[in-house]
């Protein structure tokens, strides 16, 4: 049994990024999928965490993902700027893409940035703050694997489809929201079927498409998209934007390609990237003031703004340093000098 | 007391235009106004249909919108092209950038129209079939005025804020949804009131941002977004794109703009296109083709998908005409003889 332990980011960071080098990665696929789950944990975002790595190792295993990926850029000078990612994990092919995504949306006011054959195993929103970051508003979409049922439908089509959305703010942490557009996330009604509890009635039906409270009868059948038919709508644009539209596979081709729930998806990416200087020009007003006043009369109602919690957390952490529990620590070391004995 | 009357679709549109003719609109106003009001008694959608007319006249009489305005469109020909609406209503401005958006979408790969300084009164989903018609994904939000609170909150700030999506379809009418992102639109409300109903539980909150199922402690207090925090949030992004970033009202100012409710609101518009041909590039597989095949899989669980109601009522207008009652058919004859006696 290890004992818990305090890092720094930068000392987090190498020991992420040394397990995963330990697993054959090259330097350029674990430095920034080092950097994703850093992040995770320095937001306290425990989901997207160190808990993110044993994953990616397994899908390494399964051959499901290219250790020595080398992402390649191609830009027409237009509004599509695209990176395939060579089949290795997505945060490397963000990295190369983002600044010329960002320096296109500042020339042209708008541009997209098409990630193509990549694992994705991160939240939306390091990519967003990536860009609200560089003064940017941006939308990132993606699908996953077919878990979810569209609205009226009784078998999974869907993925959890996340949806991310940020705003740079002046003076503060950026707004930013990145939700399932699933009514939950797949593990939340393992934990349930694990407790032995019902679940909440909306969340799933079961094979036969009938409504269920029973997580077993919805871990065969399929999960509900949040919002009804709303939510419905939005995973479905996420499927024709984020996979037909860009060449990559939906949600349901994903599962085809993988075989398995149990490693991480494969398919592509939209981000889209908005410079608010250049759509307020020559409008009255500046964009960013008049975006403060209308989020400060939604604080001021004592509605919490998203992500909040994580930006309370990242405070927290600058100041006292990351801590992993005995377990994690120990997690990480059987990782790190056994990278073989995970199977795929 | 008036007859029923069966109209062809140009004849109503006539019928239409003539009446905001008489009311001082120009031709220009006119005719793209009285075509979205068409398309929705086309389509059977009668909540944008010829009851909108009286609220376009009420907002005339109110000098809240201008008769005689003429759209200005600037391009620098880059991502975004926007046109002024020079305080006219939305249609006429749409009509004047919709062909340079979908020229720009076509070259760059993606592009936005902005239109600002409008009165909107037309649901979103003319303006992206007019998009789709062109081969083109589409995606459409404003602001409103405010009526909704964000999850958490208490009061109104938010609007009924609509969110609209195309794409194209070889062989079949385009997949379109246009909803609003408050769990209801307001007159459901109001209705619920009418009828002495209470409201189902998730609607609305009263003054003191306590849930309520009174329709009158509703619509003194506030509407409630759908899906909870996650429809918040898109119509928190809608607030940030379509209002503050193109330097146009949020619906909050809208509705401090219009003193009341009882007209149409004025504000701006974000409308983005996407060219599936330029974004699928390169990549296996035709877009469009496996579009196909996602939506067929939809279908094929017998989900409904979006908007078919109002593609079988065209079918269904195109062969039969377009039949409105004799009351609608008095109200028509009676706002084109006497426009004068609409007051604000």
């Amino acid at each position: 049994m290890s004992n818990a332990r305090t890092f720094t980011a930068e000392q987090l960071r190498q020991s992420i990024e040394e397990i995963f080098v330990n697993a054959g990665l090259t330097k350029e696929q674990a430095g920034p999928a080092a950097g994703v789950i850093l992040a995770g944990e320095r937001d306290n975002c425990k989901s997207h965490g160190v808990y993110r790595i044993e994953g990616c190792l397994r899908t390494l295993a399964a051959g499901k993902v290219k250790p020595d990926a080398v992402p390649a850029l191609t830009d027409d000078g237009a509004g599509i700027v695209r990176v395939d990612a060579d089949g290795g994990f997505s945060p490397a092919a963000f990295a190369l893409g983002a600044p010329v995504l960002a320096e296109r949306a500042e020339k042209l006011g708008i541009a997209a940035l098409v990630i193509n054959n990549c694992t994705h195993f991160s939240a939306l929103w390091p990519e967003i703050e990536a860009l609200t970051e560089r003064g940017l508003a941006a939308m990132a979409m993606c699908p996953s694997y077919s878990s979810v049922a569209p609205s009226g439908g009784n078998a999974p089509l869907l993925g959890t489809n996340p949806f991310a959305f940020g705003w740079p703010r002046p003076d503060a942490p950026p707004y930013v929201f990145d939700f399932a557009t699933s009514v939950v996330a797949r593990g939340e009604i393992e934990l349930h079927r694990q407790a032995g509890k019902p679940l909440p009635e909306g969340w799933a039906v079961d094979r036969d498409g009938n409504p269920t409270t029973d997580p077993a009868a919805a871990l065969e059948g399929a999960m509900l998209p949040f919002g009804a038919h709303k939510g419905s709508a939005i995973s479905t644009m996420i499927e024709l934007l984020a996979g037909a539209m860009i060449g990559d596979l939906t949600s349901d081709e994903a599962l085809d390609y993988l075989g398995t729930t149990a490693i991480l998806p494969h398919h592509g990416e939209l981000v889209i990237a908005f410079s608010p200087r250049r759509f307020a020009a020559g409008r009255p007003g500046d964009p960013f003031r008049r975006a403060e006043a209308f989020l400060d009369a939604i604080a001021g109602q004592g509605a919490r703004l998203p992500s909040q919690r994580r930006f309370a957390a990242r405070r927290k952490t600058a100041q006292d340093g990351i801590t992993l529990t005995g377990d994690e620590v120990a997690m990480m070391q059987r990782l790190r000098d056994n990278p073989g004995e995970i199977k795929a």
